[in-house]
Parts: C-alpha cells; sequence; structure tokens
C-alpha cells in the first residue's frame, strides 16, 4: 500500500484534500487509491439531502453537522450541485455559513460541481464517499443543490436519504415532489412554523396511503424549524431508525448496483475523448451525413 | 424509403404518432426511420424553454402555441419531466392546458419522461426533433420541467433558448438561476406585474455587464405576464432576431457536436444491458472485490 493510502486512513487532512483534488480531476493515481482504500471502507454512513429549492437544504446541513459532532462524531459534507457546469469548482465553493466548522478538523467540507458534457458526478461522488470512509468520517452528508434527475440520482445513492419539503410552494414544486417522493426514507418539513405545515404533512401521509414501499419502510415525517435548530435531533434518530431496520443489506445491494452503472457511464465515456465532434457537426448540418449513421461507425470502430 | 417515412413526411398525424412511440422505446426500426428522414430536415426551429419551477413556462408556453398557430405556423411541442423517473409515460401526461390545442392537427403535443438509469432524455428529445422537423413542423418548442443539469443540457439542445424567471425567489433559486443564466438566449420574466421584476431585471443587467458572450449576442429580457398574454409576441420576436443573427451557424455546430454526444453516450450504454449489477454488488458489500476492479474487467471484456 502506498503512503498516500496509509495517510488517509491515519487520517491526515491534508493527503485526504489532496485525493479530493485528484478524484475530482479523475487522475490515473486517484482509481489506484480508491482502489487501494476500498477494503478499509463500509464503516460510514452516507446521508442524502435532497429537496426543493427554497427548502433550507444548507441551513439543516450546518444544524446537522452541530449535532453530530456534539456527538462526538467525524463528518465529511459533499455539496453536489450540478446546475453550475460553468464555474470551474462549485459556484457556491466554500459557502459562507460553513465557514465556522471550517477550524474543525473532524469536519472535512467539499463542494463539487459538474466539468463538461461527459461528467459523472454521480460517480465522482461515490468516489469522494468511499475517501472520506476511509478517511474514518463517522458520517457522509450529501447535499443536493436544484431537483433535477442528476441531484434524484446522486441521493438515492445514499444509505439514507432525507427529502426537505417546505409548506406553501406551488404547483410546480408539487410536481417536482411526486418525482422525489419515492426517494424519500425521512421526509423533514422545513420552515414548519410557517402557514402550510399542517396541509403538507397531510398531504405526504395521502401520498404514502397510496403505495407501500417494497422493504414495508413507512417514511416518518419529521417537522424542523432549522434556522433555530428545532426538530434536528429527531430527524437524525429517524434516520438512525432507518439505517438500523432489518432489510439494510437489501438497499446496500441495489445502491452498489446503481452506483456501478455510473461508474461504468463513466469509464465508458473516457475512451471517446479524442472525436472530432465539430467536423461530424459540420458534415450533419450539411447534410452530408446524418448522426445515426456517424454514431454507429464511431462505436463499432472503438469495438475492434 | 419506406412507406413509413412517405407518410411522416406527408404530414400523417398517425404515422408520426407512432414514430413517436417507437423513438420513445427505443426500438430498433426507429433508428432505421430517423436515418431515412434525416436528409428531409433542417428547417424547422427549436426553442428551448427552462427555468425555475413555478416560474409559469407550461402558461407562456400554451400562449407560445396560440401566437404562433396565429401566424399560421405548426408547432410541436416537447414536454421533457425528467423529474419522474418512476411513472411509466411522463408524470403530467397529457396536461390538461394544453388539451384545448389538441384537437388543432397542426399541433403535436408529446411529453417524455425519463425511463430508468440509463436512459439518455437529450438523445430522445434529439431524435423527437428530428421527427417533428421532418412532419414538417416549423417550430419545435422543448419545455423542460425542473431545473436540474439534465434540464440545462436538454435546453441548450435548442436553436434558441428562453430562460424564464419571476420576481421574488429566494437565495436558492438565485443560484439555480447563475446555473442557468449562461444558456439564456432571451431572458423571460414573466409574472412581471408582481414586485420585484424591476429589481429582478437589474440583476439579469448586472450579471451580463460581468461577461460577455463569445458570439457577442446580448441577450434581451421581456417582461411577460402569461396568465393573460401580456409580452408572448415580444418574446417570439426576441428568440426571431436571435435566430437570425449572423453567428446562427456557429451555434448549430455546437449543437449538433453535444447532441452527438449525447446519442454516443446512449449507444454505448445499450451494449451492457446483460450485466449482473446486483451480484457485482454484493462482491462489493462483502468486501470480496472493489468497484475500481469490477467496472475495469467489464470495460475490457466487452472491448474484445
Amino acid at each position: 500500500m502506498s503512503d498516500w493510502s496509509h495517510q488517509i486512513l491515519a487520517g491526515d487532512l491534508r493527503a485526504l484534500a489532496r485525493a479530493a483534488t485528484a478524484v475530482e480531476n479523475r487522475r490515473p493515481e486517484a482509481e489506484v487509491l480508491l482502489q487501494e482504500l476500498f477494503p478499509h471502507t463500509g464503516k460510514s454512513k452516507i446521508i442524502g439531502i435532497t429537496g426543493s429549492p427554497g427548502a433550507g437544504k444548507s441551513t439543516l446541513v450546518d444544524r446537522f453537522i452541530h449535532q453530530l459532532r456534539g456527538e462526538n462524531k467525524t463528518v465529511g459534507v459533499l455539496t453536489v450541485d450540478p446546475t453550475s457546469p460553468y464555474t470551474g469548482g462549485a459556484i457556491l465553493g466554500d459557502r459562507i455559513r460553513m465557514l465556522s466548522h471550517h477550524a474543525d478538523e473532524a469536519v472535512f467540507i467539499r463542494s463539487m460541481a459538474t466539468r463538461g458534457c461527459l461528467g459523472g458526478l454521480a460517480a465522482s461522488t461515490t468516489d469522494m464517499a468511499v475517501l472520506l470512509d476511509a478517511a474514518g468520517k463517522d458520517v457522509v452528508l450529501v447535499e443536493t443543490v436544484g431537483v433535477g434527475q442528476d441531484e434524484v440520482e446522486i441521493a438515492r445513492l445514499a444509505d439514507a436519504t432525507i427529502v426537505v419539503l417546505v409548506p406553501g410552494m406551488g404547483d410546480d414544486v408539487q410536481a417536482i415532489k411526486a418525482g422525489i417522493m419515492e426517494i424519500a426514507d425521512v421526509f423533514v418539513i422545513n420552515k414548519s412554523d410557517q402557514p402550510g405545515a399542517e396541509q403538507l404533512e397531510r398531504e405526504i401521509k395521502a401520498m404514502q396511503s397510496l403505495s407501500t414501499r417494497k422493504d414495508g419502510w413507512v417514511p416518518p415525517i419529521v417537522r424542523t424549524v432549522a434556522s433555530d435548530g428545532q426538530g434536528i435531533a429527531d430527524s437524525l434518530s429517524a434516520v438512525r431508525s432507518f439505517l438500523e431496520r432489518d432489510s439494510g443489506k437489501d438497499r446496500a445491494v441495489e445502491n452498489w448496483s446503481m452506483r456501478l452503472r455510473e461508474m461504468l457511464r463513466e469509464r465508458l465515456l473516457e475512451r471517446f475523448t479524442d472525436l472530432n465532434f465539430q467536423a461530424a457537426a459540420e458534415e450533419i448540418l450539411a447534410r452530408r451525413s446524418d448522426p445515426y449513421t456517424i454514431v454507429r461507425e464511431w462505436v463499432e470502430r472503438n469495438a475492434n
């Protein structure tokens, strides 16, 4: 095993930060490292936090960190922001309100953004969680910004997923809610001091009464006011109940299946970095060829 | 050329609907059809409409249809809903407010949702736009639901992209806005009769003053109140100005490059449908193997 791996396993922060950068930039040494570290993982719990924009996810995450640190747990935080493909790093970079934790060596915070069209954020997030696990973090919080398919996929890769909702949002948000309803292991109604919390809880319960989960789990609904710390301990104990249930193994198998899909997708596309997309696009625009023929030829050429 | 292709080129609605279903289900005959039709395309304009949840995108689309029909243009509408991976069709199905156009043979409306983990919605949307182009639609409106990376990618594939914003949204929405700022060819401030429209316009202008686009285009800002039809004609004429500018060719090349990437991604993953993800996940959980070794072996085996 390399010195680097030893340092990470020993909890060396600088070694960990360097590894995180290598993973993010998909450097070849990152894969060697991850492979070395993998047998030493499996101890930390990954908690995904997703929900509508404006639901107060970041404030919640901030409170979760405080709570977990109070229980003497070490924490890793990954902020996933696939809506900002244009910034070099993540747009929300080192978010100001998390700066308070930066002085705390037991908290490791990293923002992740998509880079380029072929970017596989789910694969990178998985790799990063493996790293944090190896570095001895007890809990890895994965916060997603936005509510698209990517975020849903990433939140699903967690051991437990919290879906954060707020009272009094409009119709479109209801539609989005329907999309993320089925990935919730725990519902958090944040800003629950605002009008409509009661009604929102009724709506969630109504949806839950319509269908039962394969694993029989009925996701608890916890009310919070993250801004003043209400309901934080309850949220985490709801997560703990979920993690301690009997069917955890099935979920872990399902999770790794999905993670493998993402990693495969990533690896496949890496082999096609030398294609001349622009020249092909010009052929298409001139109607000298068509995209179906071009792509078929690319795939066939690469298969041989 | 097949009878089916002839029928679609002649504008036969039933043949078109059948083709749309074949494309959505990724049936092999769809590719043959698309390849036959492709030389007859390139006439219609694709307009992407994206923006925050609750911004009133659907109402806008509805008004655009009315306006375009008034100009005697034929219209195709694709509603892309990647946030609902769990429904067989799209969650918003045949959206009620669009039913008024269903009787109009010159309007073809289709909802699209993601199916399964390896789903390539961007590729399917491109294929569907090719179909509608071949069927003689003058304009194809692509409305995305939600604001994730997928939606951004799909909206970018259009010939012109409208980003819809509304006054008075919170912090997270501002963050999302930053993510979609750079794909806007036209900004629409909808619900502009609400407080904050002025300020939002100033914010957009402030962002625009910070950076200039490669193509020199300064996206116009149009205020609308879609619910009573205000600003609809102005929005479309802003789009028209964009489509008629000199640098349209560059954008078309860039668009087809991105579309090719999506199609390639799609085709590559199709070859891996027989992998046993579950067995692999169990090996990983038992730490008998690691995901990096497994994926590398899959890729290598398939390459030979």
